[in-house]
């Protein structure tokens, strides 16, 4: 089969469509035939040879596909050969095949197309873990999301939203601020001449948020203290701007807050598997019906996954950029 | 009545047992005449200034205390006048007499002196909402806990064991760990002569503490991270060390972890009628039946609270320390 290899990490060139050969499910996975992935940012940090994928896991990019089921291993039920299916992956993704534990398969959802379920696994399963799991958030309550615009984003918003909280969104551009609107944003903040503290309090009473979900890290750590509100919950999910930063405590304490920072690639496979099942259970049903959509910016051929990591880098997508296998 | 005042604040001397006018129990309030409340570390900063009563409440320190029910308030059921109880206070424990909202009412636990009861509230309520409530200590998980022979702590060794945890303790003296072993923690480490990073990993096969309940704050922030198990949740309740630490977040993903910091005092009353009810639930029984006891470290008379102060400050003290209304 063909996938995208790194032979060298660097820059989005290092990114090279070859010849490799194919992957054989073991013991519970299922092969599945790739027909898109969709880009991830810890791809890129992946491409730079920062981000190793765990033990056992594909040397290829790509924490997420769509396909066909081509072959079950052994001890494999629930599933066959031919079905229609998405799937969150530890890696390889970017790829014509690939191995696939079967608790992290998902079925595409009613009225989603094959291609388009590719953008569905990794933020389905990122919000739902870390907004409802980790955060408990709850009908009434305001969740602020940074990046709003985002895949993690517009899933973000249209879950909060589904589940009757209000959302208050980051982002640089007043377009991606209009689309995060139009999925049901209720409080827009453009970071580049806004302070989202000010803002957030602004349009919760004072109150603040009583959930973010946070992609960037030390960069935002104090200001995302600032922003949360008495009993409010930080979710951590990026380190978009750095890794190292002050915490204040006293802050925290002041408002009995928590402060979670989690991935999903390392967890274990029992773990993924209660991710994957709670999102078949409560996202799926909110997909089939139309409340919640996946957002997909852009679709570009497997094979010149150079340019999807450009578009990323340069931050002027809406949601998530596919790969389709060519 | 008598209680002890602050009219200047600072060292011990500032504490004054003089004169003031007998509180009056409010809608849902009863009063009680104290026996015996008990000296937390709050106390220490409220005397120095830094902790003022929240809204509302007594402005003469002491969180907790023991004593009989004297009159009831409007709108009060379920207790009555002459009972023995103890109780959770915003303030107002270091006097004859204190008005406590009936939530935050405990009846005296079979078997314990009227007295020794003041030795339990704060800290079952501390430890109960923070490594049960919040930090979801499970059997089989190891809990660390700093300062294991304060009051705190000896409670925290007493309810993990009983729960069928593994405890690690620091402490700073050999007299002090032999104290935290006899109350059954396993793991004893001396924070003056070992690294608890090591020695919590060496006896948990390299996994770290699935929870800690911290009382440093920013001085063992970064410690407490790199002690943390994968999924681990780190307990702040104290700031012991400082209130700003660096917080290494690329760390605290690698583990999903949690960072949560809260205090009692602050709550609103329906939060602590919660977390009481809570501790009468599933504490209460314990002490009861003999499994966990209080640790009373000295009574002194009431008035004499500045030599109480003083040694919490030595920090020479196992358990808690008494104030018996004179």
């Amino acid at each position: 089969m063909y996938a995208i290899t790194i032979p060298e990490p660097g820059g989005p060139e290092a990114l090279v469509w070859t010849e490799v050969p194919d992957p054989e499910p073991g013991e519970g996975e299922v092969l599945v035939e790739v027909v898109a992935s969709a880009v991830n940012r810890a791809d890129l940090l992946q491409r730079q040879g920062f981000y190793a994928p765990p033990p056992g896991a594909s040397p290829y990019p790509g924490l997420e596909c769509s396909g066909r089921i081509a072959a079950l291993g052994p001890g494999v039920s629930g599933w066959a050969v031919g079905d229609e299916v998405c799937a969150l992956l530890a890696g390889g993704g970017y790829a014509e095949k690939v191995a696939v534990p079967a608790g992290q398969l998902l079925p595409v959802p009613e009225g989603i197309g094959l291609r388009q379920a590719a953008a569905l696994p990794e933020v389905t399963c990122t919000v739902w873990s870390n907004v409802f799991m980790v955060a408990h958030l709850r009908p009434g309550e305001t969740l602020l999301v940074h990046g709003g615009s985002s895949g993690i984003g517009t899933m973000a918003i249209q879950l909060a939203k589904a589940v009757g909280a209000k959302v208050a969104v980051t982002a640089g551009t007043k377009e991606k601020l209009d689309f995060c609107a139009e999925l049901g944003a209720d409080v827009l903040v453009n970071y580049r001449e806004q302070d989202f503290v000010e803002e957030v309090r602004r349009a919760t009473d004072g109150a603040g948020a009583d959930v973010i979900l946070d992609n960037m890290g030390a960069k935002y750590l104090g200001r995302n203290v600032d922003a949360l509100a008495v009993n409010g919950r930080l979710a951590i999910i990026g380190m978009q701007g750095g890794a190292k930063g002050e915490l204040n405590i006293g802050a925290l304490l002041h408002k009995r807050g928590a402060v979670t920072a989690t991935s999903l690639r390392a967890r274990p496979l029992g773990e993924k598997a209660a991710i994957v099942a709670a999102a078949r259970e409560h996202v799926w049903p909110l997909i089939a019906s139309g409340r919640v959509r996946p957002i997909v910016d852009r679709e570009l051929p497997m094979s010149d996954a150079a340019t999807a990591h450009r578009v990323l880098e340069e931050s002027g997508h809406i949601g998530k950029v596919l790969l389709v296998v060519p």
